[in-house]
């Protein structure tokens, strides 16, 4: 199932997406899209509706090089376990919103991810052989990073924290084998990145026991699995877009704050 | 005022902290304590409640080095403008709720620190002429870190980030000049901290103007504003105490976990 939440003419809903292309409708769930959701029965064509945020996170836990050839193009050491960092919940945006550039930053950079939505039980201490039936589903997501801020700052929470530098969408895949699917950036149509999940150094599993291990994980918190090789600058009216094979793609445009 | 949050007999509220000593009530608060509470007329002896962490915030944004006797002690820098980092909300924990020692590190930390918490008004780009009054009040935090693990992570969203790990209360005070308060931290009962709030080297509005510049504020947010001098570890029995003047005295056990 394609978990969307939309903004339509009566209000917000979670929704699902059903069908493809110019045919595609979303159906209205009612309340929270844990476990098996309940449809009110209303339903739109997804053309006349805004596909928002599909999770409204109580936190976002990204991985920093985790794709070794991403760590090599800055000169960095793979990590013997993840490295974590949080964005604040207050950064995500949905699909088709834009990435706000400050005026602190001379070079914001798109980072193209894979990431995990957790589902409705808090996760504590869960073994890899259970994580992937804790999840909900996955969806693309764009680390966006300051990268000069990120280097002043050694710690990244300015950098990587800013309102808008976590575009997530289109809309959570419920039923999908994370461990080698297709992802692709482009900016304006170029290609960036284009790599594949299985070339993750800690995969989805091990960083669900690993992060889980030191934190509880509450329904609906997002992993940000981490982003391959070829991350670079975004201007002012280029559009980004991200594609994870079996999900969807996840385009944001950028200007000024 | 003493804004708290309490477990009662008959459920959780936010509540007024009355008196002193053996005569101090809690008197409940209606829904949220922010603007101007309104009270429901029931109220208890302080000692039939249990003081829970005075706030749950969405997000602990966390200033690093910025007392320059506490940066020098690790041989660091003071950072030209504040090195942010973020806290899960997972880590929040109140007034005696054990700090649990995780397996994975064998060097747990205390670090004493004056906390913000942010009113009722959403924040983004104050500036630091009007923070201030966009201040709930303060109370008391401990920034609790795994050295061993933040020095081999680099970021610190592990080391930071486990569960426990936020020990906030035992109250909020909301008339309070944050300015020049004593800082003092003591472990079963010795002194191991002890500083002032103006030694700051950004200063509270600073800090709020600063990080309102790159993330929106909601209301209930914490910013802990940085540790003095004298950290060291703490171990699975001991007490850790950390005292700001003008607001009280935060106290938490640490076991294993």
């Amino acid at each position: 199932m394609r978990l969307a939440r939309i903004a339509h003419a009566g209000g917000v809903a979670f929704a699902s997406i059903e069908g493809e292309g110019g045919d595609a409708e979303a159906l209205e769930i009612a309340e929270h899209p844990f476990g098996r959701p309940n449809f009110t029965g209303k339903r739109w064509p997804l053309a006349d509706v805004r596909l928002l945020a599909p999770i409204l996170p109580t936190k976002v836990i990204a991985v920093g090089r985790n794709y070794a050839a991403h760590a090599a193009e800055f000169g960095n050491e793979v990590p013997s376990s993840p490295m974590i960092f949080l964005k604040p919940s207050t950064s995500v945006i949905g699909p088709n919103a834009a990435i706000k550039l400050p005026a602190a930053s001379e070079r914001v950079d798109f980072e193209g991810e894979l990431a995990v939505v957790i589902g409705q039980q808090p996760l504590r201490n869960v073994p890899a052989s259970r994580a992937l039936s804790a999840v909900l589903g996955y969806t693309v997501a764009n680390d966006v990073s300051a990268r000069d801020l990120q280097r002043a700052d050694g710690q990244w929470g300015r950098a990587k924290g800013f309102d808008t530098f976590c575009p997530l969408g289109p809309w959570i895949e419920t039923s999908l084998d994370p461990s080698d699917l297709a992802l692709r950036t482009e900016v304006d149509g170029e290609v960036k990145q284009d790599s594949r999940t299985s070339l993750l150094i800690h995969k989805v599993p091990e960083l669900i026991e690993f992060i889980s291990g030191v934190m509880t994980l509450l329904p609906g918190d997002v992993i940000l699995t981490g982003t391959p090789a070829g991350v670079g600058p975004i201007s002012a009216g280029q559009q980004v877009s991200i594609t994870v094979e079996g999900i969807g793609t996840l385009t944001n445009p950028a200007q000024p704050a």
